[in-house]
This record gives structure tokens, sequence and C-alpha cells, in this order.
């Protein structure tokens, strides 16, 4: 029998969890507060969509790579993590609740925080590139690709450059405020969070050994989850409470940051993130990709409800 | 006739900075503010010791592994002018003044400078990870090798493990606060600046496929190096002027933080940086490494006057 996506998910999630526990660094190799401070937001309840998009877009391409991307798993995760305690700074978006927890800027002080996301930051990096000398040419190419996919998803023309944009357009780049149209938005969000995601499934389907086509294809399944991901989440903004949430709800309006309720409204929305799935699913089933978990999580993406 | 040191820096500086300027993103592929702001803080006028120690170690291995450690070196110097923009920050040391010009966040604000340095960080992994297609799996080797070293330098085990014990021992670390000894301060410092110095050295040597015992040695240098180093700018920190450091002199003793100095006194903190170049140029001799640069490099670590 296939396995279920929750069973998947909590498999998943154990592997994840223990190998994050395992390779981020502890005392007496680092202070025991940076040690921590990574720990508190690593650990904080997060869905872990993203590693799980990793190894589901590897047993996608081979049942048996599991292991093989799980250190593309933590890493984006680390990265994600980093980006999230980064962005919820005074400086940036001043969050101070997150997954219903006080965020580490607040329990830490503002300076623990930025090493505690820059050391996340080195150390995806440094998982990615552990133990060269076991493997065999083909897989050290692999991790190669694969760092670099990550690289470029993290880094000035994916993730930080989709935060810059976000900050021209909340005002918080003195001198060189932006507004944004919808077709900018959309820009906006598939580097801010698109970029990552896409990342996520590539990396994964690099370390099993996919071939091109496949790897272009999971990557467009990716572009579309992302961009269904980031627009039920500008719904759930909207519609959700703070209680259901674990942050503050209708910050993005209180900001008076352009979403996607703003410009198409709710019904519309919704409407444009089920489109989204619809294609995600259409490329995944050409590409022979059905038999895993790929399917199952884009659904997944637009039932939230938090 | 041998390459002076002057000619070698010049040539250095020069391979250095094109391919900085060459390798760094720029619109459309990022936006032009983060563009701007990265090269805003790379180009400006910092010595370039750790690049420069990095090519120096590959030609001292093999003299014509110059452009073979080119991408390490720039890769250094991305990581360690990133870590000068987050300890600017008003969270962390809160400099206005850097080589004489104002910081990167009283210029672009301190969300933008955040993700300037996130984005510097992010690049400099990245262009260790190019083009893994035409490598052969000895360099493909060495470049993973050459990441790894610069990663676990830049973590919580290294340079974010040394700024985080900066912050606790300066009291920005709420609930975390620490006094060093004089013990507890050299260690602080062989991972806050040391850790990276040494990185910059045996990546180059990792580069040009120096063997397990002369990248044993460049370590060993290097680590004498760094320390040097540090010593020497505490003392030019008690004994220069803003005008010739090109940021706030006397500093370190307004903000109580330990120093050389403070401890032992300037004449013997200048002895005990002698003595660390003493010890770097007898292993590089015992190693059969003296006939390059690293040898003049040393020397000019602890007659510098800014």
């Amino acid at each position: 029998m296939a396995e279920t996506l929750d069973a998947f998910l909590q498999r998943g999630r154990v592997l994840v969890d223990e190998a994050l526990e395992r390779w981020l660094p502890k005392p007496p190799d680092c202070p025991a507060v940076i040690a921590e401070a990574m720990r508190y937001s690593i650990f904080a309840g997060g869905k872990r969509l993203r590693p799980m998009l990793t190894l589901a877009a590897a047993e996608a391409i081979d049942r048996g790579a599991t292991y093989l991307a799980l250190p593309a798993a933590c890493a984006i995760e680390m990265i994600h993590t980093y980006s999230l305690i980064h962005d919820d700074l005074p400086a940036m978006d001043n969050d101070t609740l997150r997954r219903g927890r006080p965020t580490l800027h607040v329990v830490y002080g503002d300076g623990v925080a930025i090493l505690a996301g820059d050391g996340l930051h080195a150390e995806a990096f440094t998982l990615l590139a552990d133990a060269p000398e076991i493997d065999t040419p083909e897989m050290l190419r692999r991790r190669i690709r694969a760092l670099r996919v990550i690289g470029v998803a993290a880094g000035a023309a994916g993730m930080v450059g989709g935060q810059t944009i976000d900050l021209q357009a909340a005002g918080q780049a003195p001198g060189h405020a932006i507004v944004l149209d919808a077709e900018e938005l959309q820009a906006m969000h598939a580097c801010k969070t698109g970029a990552l995601i896409r990342a996520s499934a590539v990396s994964g389907a690099t370390m099993a050994g996919g071939s091109d086509p496949q790897i272009t294809a999971v990557d467009r399944y990716a572009a579309e989850l992302g961009l269904a991901f980031q627009i039920v989440d500008d719904v759930l903004d909207v519609e959700g409470s703070a209680e259901q949430l674990g942050k503050s709800a209708g910050k993005d309006a209180a900001a008076a940051k352009p979403t996607y309720p703003s410009i198409y409204g709710v019904e519309r929305s919704r409407i444009l993130a089920a489109d989204c799935i619809d294609r995600a699913l259409a490329v995944i089933g050409d590409a022979g990709l059905r038999n895993g978990q790929l399917a199952a999580i884009a659904k997944w993406v637009v039932s939230r409800t938090n």
C-alpha cells in the first residue's frame, strides 16, 4: 500500500529533526548561548515544508535516495530559519511573535539573533561540504550542484533580493522606496520565498541523480507550489486570527504591504492558488513523477489552515 | 629576480578586485540597491590581507595555482566584509565610521545592511560551487575541502562563535554576560579573527593541491600570523589617531573591552606579536615554503601602522 502523506511527513520530520540536532554545532565546539539560540529557532515547531519537498523530490526520482538528500534538506531548513530570524529583527519586519513564541531577538537580544542567523547560514553550506574524501566523483558533482542551486536561491538574485524589494516596498530602505504593481509583487515573492522553495525540490532531485528533464519538471512544479503557498499565506493573514496562525494576523494590511487579497480579493486569490496546483500536478504527471509524495504535498499546501 | 611584496600585493589586489566585481551579482539579476550596497563595503579600500594570504599560500605550494585559488580568495573577502557589516550594526558594535567612510547601515539603513551582509555570505559559498561540470574529480574534491574549511571557520565554531563571546564580554547579550581572562581573550580572538585568517591560507594551499604536511604548516603559520595581527590591531587602537586608522580610535578602551595592551601593556604586546611572527617564519621554513610571499606578509603584519 502506498504511504500516506501523514506517514511520509511523520517519517521525514523525524529524520530531519534528528539530523539537524546532530549536525548543528554544540559546546565545546561553540559558545553555549549561540548553540541554544540556533536551536531555539530551528526547533520552533515549523512545518518543515522545504525539507519535506527536498526528500519528496529525491524519492520521486529514486526511492532509495532519502539519505543522500538529507544534508540538502537540513541545509535548506537552516537557511529558511536564518532568514526568518533576520526578517523578524526590529530593523526589518520587527516581529515579536512567531509560531506562538517570542521571536529570537526578543529572548536573546538583537546581537545574538543576528549572529545565530549568520551561524545557521554558514552551517548550511558547511554540512553540504562534509566528508568529501568518502564521495565518488559523481556524488561530489551532485553535492556541488546542489550547493550552487541553494546558494543562488539564498543570495541577492533570490531570497535576499526578494527581501530587499520587500523592504523597499515597505519604505524601510531610506532613499530607495518603491511601489509595487501586481506583476512586481509576484516577482518579489518569486525571489523572496519562491527561489528557496524551488531550490528545495531541485536540490533533492539533484542529490538523487535526476536527469535534466526530471530536474526541470521538479523545478516547474516547485515554482507553481511556491506561488500557491504565498497566495495562501496572504489569504490566511487576512482570514486567520493570531491564535490560529501563532503570529500577528492582519499585519500585512497594517503595514500597507501589497498582498494577493488586497489586489485580487480573497475569493479570486484562492482560485489563483488552485490554478497553480493544477499546473504543478500536470507537470509532474507529464514527467512520470506522480508515484511519490509530490502531488500530495501540493494539495496540502492549498488546503492548510495555518 | 624575486617579486617584491609590493609587486605581489599590487598584482594580487588587481586580480581579486576584478574578480570580485565580476562575480558579485548585479542588475537585472538582483535589485540595484543590494548590488550597490554589497559593492560599497567590498570596495571600501580594505587591506585585502585575507585574499592575499590565500593567493600567497597557493603560490607557495605551486607557482601556477593563482587562478585555482582566486575563487577561494574572493569568497574569504566576501565573508570578511559581511562580518564587518554586521559587526558595525547598532545591535553589535554600533560603529558609524570605517576606513574613513560612513558604515553601510548609516548610508543604506540597518535593514539593507543586514541583507547586504547576508547576500555577500551566500555569494561566497555560491562562487566556490561554480561550474562543477568542467572540473576534474580532483578539483571537485579540492573545492569541497576548501568550502568546508571556510564554512567551519565562518560558523559558530569559528568567527560567529568568537563574535558571540565578544558580544557577551561587552555585556550585549542579555542574561549571558561574561568576563574574559587573558587566556579566554586569546581564545576569543582565535575564533573571531584567527579562524578566518587560517582558512584563508589553508583554502589557498588546498586549492593548489598541497600535501597534508604542507597544509598543516600553512595552518600553523596562519594561526601565528592571525594572533600577531590581532595584537597589533589592539596596539594601534591605543596608539593611533582616528585619522590614521580611519575609524574611531580608543573605542575598545571606551567600551571596556579587554585588549592585549590593557592586559600586558603596549611594549610587552609588541614583543608578543614579534614572537608570533618568529614562530610563523620557522614553521614555513621547516616546510620548505619560504620561496613565495608568506614570509614577507608575516613581517608586513607586524610593521603596519594602520
